[in-house]
């Protein structure tokens, strides 16, 4: 049994889904690990993971417009607000979404299923650089 | 230190959730691993997984009555509609439920309290066969 | 490869965030793994975990607001309402936060961001002793 670790860096522009699928699909093939267990992991409170369909476009742009109407940036019912009218919402948002992903390896390949790819989803607009720890183990 | 992977499948026949509980146990019992983490994983963004109540089924209702009614099929909102009125609340509910789950295995058990089941969360109402990927580690 | 298993209880007084940073540190320091995997795991169908900023208590007033607005109490829509109105909101709120999560341990330290702790969330108002397993695995 082997285990790799990894950091990443995902640059964002605005409030969007990052596809990180390659990047990771990268670092388990370089691990050489066979069989085992990768685990995406997003070091920030308003930032996080998700994994969504990446054939359509739409569905990443209709994702994002359901969390902006459902956590809407400036809600008056929010009592933090000095770092931004979008800062609260993307707390929330990040804990309506995932900060960790665990993905089984099998047969030297994750296992996402077709339309499977794996996002950073931004919740902030302004610019930032995002870090994700990147975790396998196996043999 | 071992592991063990296997692909189960479950048959939905509309918008519910489906109990896996039992399937998820008897793999980890076959693994024969005593202390560990097992790990369940959904190929799909149109399902997902949870862990609730599996006492009571007007829970179960419930939670399904209450993510029909925040993400309502056919919604106004959504661009991407040419898979059906269910399709992009399927990728919706996905975000907001989990693509993966983690228990601990601990004295040849997993480690789910009292009330806690499994299950397989079909945001379909077309029927469909559901990949979900089972990964033990441990010894 | 190593691993540790522990059970860790948290006492709760009402709805809210409760911090668990601290004993998920000592824990993972106390295993000794240098580099690897922390698993944290909820036995609860009404309580569950999250990982958010721990500077600002605003941002946890803020996050508990947010989810009472969005699953009410007393909510006519639930059919399951004998163990009290905060019980299926309780269910909803576990089924849209998470139950497990995952961060890896690099050169003997949680890779949290610099403002990210671990909380068990609360959602019930009675007092509770709420149980969190914690599995580490690693070398």
């Amino acid at each position: 049994m082997r285990q790799e670790l990894k950091e990443i860096l995902v640059t964002t522009a605005d409030q969007g889904l990052y596809e990180i699928t390659e990047s990771v699909r990268a670092f388990t093939k370089s691990s050489s690990i066979t069989n085992g267990l990768l685990t995406a992991y997003c070091r920030h409170t308003s930032a996080s993971l998700v994994i969504q369909e990446n054939a359509d476009p739409d569905v990443q742009r209709d994702l994002l417009a359901f969390f902006r109407r459902l956590v809407p940036d400036g809600d008056p019912l929010f009592v933090h607000t000095m770092e931004g009218a979008d800062d609260m919402p993307a707390h929330v948002k990040t804990a309506l979404t995932q900060t960790s992903l665990a993905i089984p390896i099998v047969d030297g390949r994750l296992a996402l299923g077709t339309w499977q790819g794996i996002f950073l989803f931004e919740h902030r607009k302004q610019p930032h650089i995002r870090k994700i720890v990147l975790h396998v183990i196996g043999a």
